[in-house]
């Protein structure tokens, strides 16, 4: 089962460090993890996707809280928040197959950001089903390189 | 000064640990950090946003290569990278502030994702620069939280 967790931690050396170590010891395998600026500079938050193995989750929860530098730890409910990724795609685009990738970028209303002779960069964001999907299509032309931010999710408002 | 570090790792546990522990001890203050799939399921890749601090980029690339599960690390130059970030933004939005909220949102070529009675969440893609500008634009309606993916860049096209 996968589960998303956002935590609000302290903008210092080391914390990342503390927290990854935390979700390794407990073997849960990290899906992907952001770490980014909020509006306080101070403060950033992390979004941790992870398989769940055999600890519950309430053990590292309770694990993460304990932590110095911690502010705030939150399991984000898939009904009740929004998730979303960005990837960045490179593939393989000749000027006689251009249109047709164009097409399905525009159709995932995604955005190509770069051209040169022979490839294209796309952007898309989506959540993980919607972003599978581009990247099974892209295969047909050559996938060259692709680099995900991993998941960011915040609460619905109420 | 602000460098972007991209690195292909083996999807195992414990790299991000030691790929962040590596930073940590070396001074480097990470502004933003994401790791997520690729188009191989048995590799990540890791993007670092990273001020540099007193020692040489150098230094710290040759560690990240000796580390085991490493399998490149590229410094990302800016003429010849494209590199892009998400933001999920929650704003309050009364009802008679929504269309100048949507207004700006579509202006900056982002999407309203979520819409409550008193709130909405608004995801928008760019680089910081742009970033940045939006979210001063919104602390005028009154910022209720922001999560921030972090930069994925990849090389230009030939």
């Amino acid at each position: 089962m996968k589960i998303t967790i956002s935590a609000l931690v302290e903008n210092k050396p080391g914390v990342l460090t503390r927290i990854s170590g935390l979700f390794a010891r407990r073997a849960f395998n990290i899906d992907s993890l952001t770490a980014g600026p909020t509006e306080n500079p101070e403060i950033s938050r992390m979004t941790i996707v992870a398989t769940q193995a055999a600890h519950p989750l309430e053990q590292i929860e309770k694990q993460l809280h304990k932590l110095v530098n911690v502010i705030r730890v939150t399991e984000m409910d898939p009904d009740n928040s929004v998730g979303r990724e960005l990837m960045l795609i490179k593939v393989h685009a000749p000027p006689n197959k251009r249109i047709e990738i164009f097409d399905i970028v525009n159709t995932f209303r995604g955005k190509v950001i770069d051209v040169s002779r022979s490839t294209l960069v796309a952007e898309v964001t989506g959540d993980t089903d919607k972003l599978r999907a581009f990247q099974e299509l892209m295969v047909n032309y050559g996938i060259v390189e692709v680099a995900r931010t991993g998941k960011v999710a915040l609460s619905r408002g109420r």
